[in-house]
């Protein structure tokens, strides 16, 4: 590899003699030796270099960093840093860890991501609404019973976030045949989608929505939204989709709602605290499905191309990538 | 109602004096009652009765039955019967009952039927496809443990039948993203589907196959089709989806292949033997999901607006509709 060369200030410096992009990864974060492949192969003019590796050159060499779920002591470790790129598309704990910093947080915003939420959206949707939850339930109990089946034109789907995942799982929902309704922070005008803003226009989608599915991103404004007043605003018989983040949804009320038989089932792929511990009301209670985080995990490769996509135009140009807005905090 | 007067020769005599159209439901088929109120409200100009109503007279009278699963001592007290219409798509139990009969049969064809069991294709695909069967297992031994994501574009879905059923799941499996492969008869060239037909082109779907979904007719050709030799030619990992008929798949076979692992899953909606008996390996078996025959259910609704379509054209102009091929047998 020609440009193996660290230089000490790539950002003013734009010669092909390019200083590493260490790609960082938190304690935990497995498949980092993948990553830094998949990452190099996109940037074979760059070095990547996971971030235990770097010499206390390569630190302050370092102007660009590639990180899932860092360790901040690292990247302080860095003093030159400009920018971050996650890989992620939610950076609620990057931005928390990263307050008082002024280095530029750009999160992933990958079609591919957008398309694999989508699915998910769609799939465990359709979960619910062929019953596979009773089904199951009816296969362990031997039973033998059909349910009434309703059409996809009769079940309201109510999208809570209507971002990059929001909007592909829209499309999705509309073309399997579903109602849908969104909201979000901003009043959106979309094709077919039956869109709210604001406190009030929340409670005129919870009036009407059949299962609602959230993809909100976590932030001090969606901190337990889906409380036990907004949960009794569901018709009920209703049922919650959270693959968003855990901490928007108050667990005790959802327990509390699911309990009363006003929810019917819950879907929840991202928790409080995760892994969930094993003592966790969750994983035993009959209306509730867990997953592990798993609705939509980053294609290595498809973002590997989206990160050298802005890291080229950062390096040729100096143009760095829309950021995350630090007010909004998404 | 001005038409209750019964006549006994409607065939021949096209007078608005209309004989009754019996509704024939089979012992322990739910909801007569229902039926009759929507063939009744569909067709206000007849008298629809059920089976059991029917005086001698207006037995003599009837020319056309809409039947269910009807008993065949009923349609035979009806001697100047010339159709049956089903409201079920698939009629090989009809046609076994009345081999020796002259009598027209014609099955359901309705897109809102086939749009249901589009959906449903689409359903328990994604549920295999998202691993469903795994995470609803890892969730039981509150494992917290994500699997390897494979896109839809990697997983191929194979449709055995490419009729009404199978071309509309054909479709609903592309706008999801998966390629598609279908099996038939005759040669059939639909958009991007990889269509076969004959032995070899079974084998040549079958040995691509990630998930195999069963959409044929039961017939004397395809009872036992889907036996040990078949599955031995999937992938090793592939799983099938049965919604047509039971017998099409030899259970012992299939029950070999998942005990070897060579099948992954299963998702039965249909059995030899329905409902499913107690004692049945399915029930508990831990790579089989059971469905109680509800992948597509008849929608009365829009049955009955088929059927009175087509006693219309019946009565207006004499038409009877395409009727099932009896030495194709569906
Ligand atoms: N479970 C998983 O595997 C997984 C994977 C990827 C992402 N995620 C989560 O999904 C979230 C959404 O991702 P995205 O890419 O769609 O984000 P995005 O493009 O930023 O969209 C966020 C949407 O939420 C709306 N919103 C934000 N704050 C709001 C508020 N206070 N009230 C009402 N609406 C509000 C936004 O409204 P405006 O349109 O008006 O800005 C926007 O429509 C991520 O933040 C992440 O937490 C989960
Ligand atoms: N589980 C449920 O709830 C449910 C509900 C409704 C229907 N069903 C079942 O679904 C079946 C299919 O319904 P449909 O309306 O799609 O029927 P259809 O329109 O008659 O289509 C049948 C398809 O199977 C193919 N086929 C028939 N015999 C074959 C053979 N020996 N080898 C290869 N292909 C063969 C036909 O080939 P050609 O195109 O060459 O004729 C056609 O493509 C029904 O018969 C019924 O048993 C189940």
């Amino acid at each position: 590899m020609p440009n193996s060369a660290v230089s000490t200030n790539a950002f003013a410096d734009l010669r092909p003699s390019l200083p590493p992009l260490p790609f960082l990864a938190a304690p935990g974060y497995a498949a980092t030796d993948a990553w830094v492949a998949a990452l190099q192969a996109a940037m074979p003019d760059e070095r990547i270099v996971p971030f235990s590796a770097l010499s206390p050159a390569d630190q302050a060499a370092v102007t660009v960093a590639i990180v899932a779920n860092p360790d901040p002591a690292e990247l302080a470790a860095c003093p030159n840093l400009v920018w971050l790129h996650s890989v992620w598309a939610g950076v609620e704990r990057l931005l928390a860890e990263m307050q008082d910093s002024q280095v530029h947080i750009v999160r992933l915003i990958d079609p591919r991501l957008a398309a694999t939420m989508a699915e998910a959206v769609l799939a465990w949707v359709l979960y619910l609404h062929r019953d596979m939850p009773r089904y199951l339930q009816q296969q362990k109990e031997q039973r033998w019973q059909s349910q009434v089946y309703r059409r996809a034109a009769q079940r309201k789907i109510g999208l809570l976030g209507l971002g990059a995942l929001g909007e592909a799982a829209a499309r999705s929902l509309q073309q399997a045949g579903f109602p849908v309704l969104g909201w979000s922070r901003t009043q959106k005008h979309l094709d077919g989608v039956d869109c709210y803003s604001g406190e009030a226009g929340l409670a005129a989608m919870l009036a009407q929505t059949d299962i609602l599915v959230c993809l909100l991103p976590l932030t001090a404004a969606t901190t337990g939204l889906i409380n036990a007043q907004r949960l009794a605003m569901l018709p009920a018989g209703a049922s919650l989709i959270n693959f968003a983040r855990g901490p928007i949804v108050v667990e005790q009320d959802l327990r509390t709602a699911l309990d009363a038989t006003h929810l019917q089932h819950a879907v929840l792929d991202v928790f409080a605290v995760e892994p969930l511990p094993p003592d966790s009301w969750q994983w035993t209670h009959p209306a509730v499905t867990v997953l592990p985080h798993c609705s939509a995990p980053t294609d290595k490769e498809s973002a590997a191309q989206i990160v050298a996509g802005n890291v080229k135009r950062y390096r040729e140009q100096g143009l760095l990538p829309a950021g995350v807005n630090r007010q909004q905090a998404y």
